[in-house]
């Protein structure tokens, strides 16, 4: 079944190679990790996915880092195990330290903690925090 | 009903007025938020949240800011209106611009999509991932 | 548009009606609450659901109220606003003090924390908790 | 400890083998995958559950394929991996091709995204979709 | 406050007035809805968002109703309303019945359903659903 | 790369064995799960959540276990497979027989699928749910 089917570098259509070759140049790496082997079923999704990634997780007003830790946020309230595991290396890589990675963890713990008080104590919004 | 009753600092005990009068100083403001005036109907998780809060989110190996945008990461993957709201003013305040918002914005929703695609495929995690 | 068309009692069908009264009937009560009157555009959802829910939220090895607050924990994670409104409203009904309140949403609050944590750690499961 | 364990046929009692019965009548197949082996120690739920599967799954306003990729939305969203893999061996089954798969993945993707952006940007609905 | 400043054709840039005009000419309408006013903020993902949605929304090996109710399918489980209320205006436009509808929502609930109960019994993927 | 890493007792620090020894003293055991090894690496989360855990699962207004079973109702929502594993063993000793298991995960089911139609329906909050 192809459900779990990787497309390696070897058996990919040049359109997806050229994709994999763009990941590692960019990433300065000859890996391409399964998350990229496993959309590249899709060439469409694959390439559209890759290249909103290269522009939105470069540096800009927010610095690499600080992208990967959103990104881990993210994964970490939707319970996403490959994501958490990839963005982990990821935000190692551009340089979080383990003293950042327990402060993150603890922000985005607290941060789901007051979500579910919020809706479920049923506040309102502040008329302060009503924009216009 | 009491489920919306908001404990006003005028009818406060002395227990709760404590951690307002806290809260107005950490924030140098006599604003306090529906958020704390709706927790205060159980003082213990009052005093317990904003005790939590304050420790975590002053500055430490991330700064304050980047923390008020991990809190908007997690906000908006719940969906939780209030906590998006309360976190985009306090971001302001502490110097998010609108071009820092617009990234912000854009990693989370790429990381939000990326989380479904990544269990939708049904991706293992790679070796290089595991750690030991 | 019908997006949010209600259908109420003196508009329904028979079908329709035999649920809202049967919902009448064992709630001991005269309203029927919003959710009811948008279902009842799919006489067959509405009458699986309640039906569903009649026999799922009756006393049984956990008691009514407990099942309401679970019903909570549960909306509140979701961040579902009129499961909040509803459920605390049955809630209150059935006994919940505002002493249980604040303990239920402590906990709900604790382990939404706790969950990001766990996976935002990728804890693994212990050999004390797998099952066979 | 009974938290995995799975309820056999062999093993089963005569209202937890009449369902498996209708499973395996229903479905055309010998086979009982472990969710609803896990469900039978629940009888009640194992029954509830099935007759609502079978009741809603089966054709009707929308084909069976259409409601198999509806349920894959959900589970990707969830992040259940169970979920994903069942329900895409019955997608593939019903007739799911690798074209239709990479597209629904992509909906599912960008929905994924386009829902935090509308909260994270904290869009108010449109008057055009207010309904009455 | 800008949190909810919604840009009008007027006052937007030619950058932004650009994907404007694109998505009035795609959909055939005068009518812009929040969403995008609120996106065109940050033009880049503006123009990104609506290149991707345009790209993925046309018709396929999927036809573009089919796609509107998985969009309704993530939006309902992430608890989105504005999502909910713009797709479902989208889904009604291209076709959607109330029949549809009705079995769209059923088949909603029942995957949110199974998805708890299979984590919560913690069933393990069957063997032949796992794929290679 | 520290991802896995967890802090046995032996290795662990004045601070963490401090948090260890209040553990095994509280829950009369001397079994330390992983979840706690794990945010050893960053002791002041480790201290803050364990005494919040401590003070939030005792006994009070709601028994202690019911309170695991309002975690568990969390943890299925959030598809946390690690917290339903910790959780259910938790709740097993605290004397949850299988029909209570059983019964709650019917209402954690149940509540996740109207959670669901509650946004998909677009149901507004009754008036009489309304409360100030």
């Amino acid at each position: 079944m192809p459900a779990l089917e990787l497309i390696e570098y070897a058996e990919a259509s040049p359109e997806v190679r050229a994709v994999y070759d763009d990941i590692m140049a960019t990433r300065k790496t000859d890996f391409i990790n399964n998350f990229w082997k496993a959309l590249a079923r899709d060439p469409a999704t694959l390439r559209r996915t890759w290249e909103s990634i290269k522009q939105i997780m470069g540096p800009g007003a927010l610095d690499p880092l600080t992208k990967e830790m959103i990104y881990l946020a993210v994964s970490a309230t939707n319970q996403c195990r490959y994501c958490i595991a990839s963005h982990s290396a990821s935000a190692r890589k551009k340089g979080m330290t383990d003293e950042m990675f327990g402060e993150l963890m603890a922000v985005i713990g607290m941060a789901n903690e007051t979500n579910a008080l919020a809706v479920g104590y049923q506040v309102e919004i502040d008329e302060q925090f009503q924009t216009s």
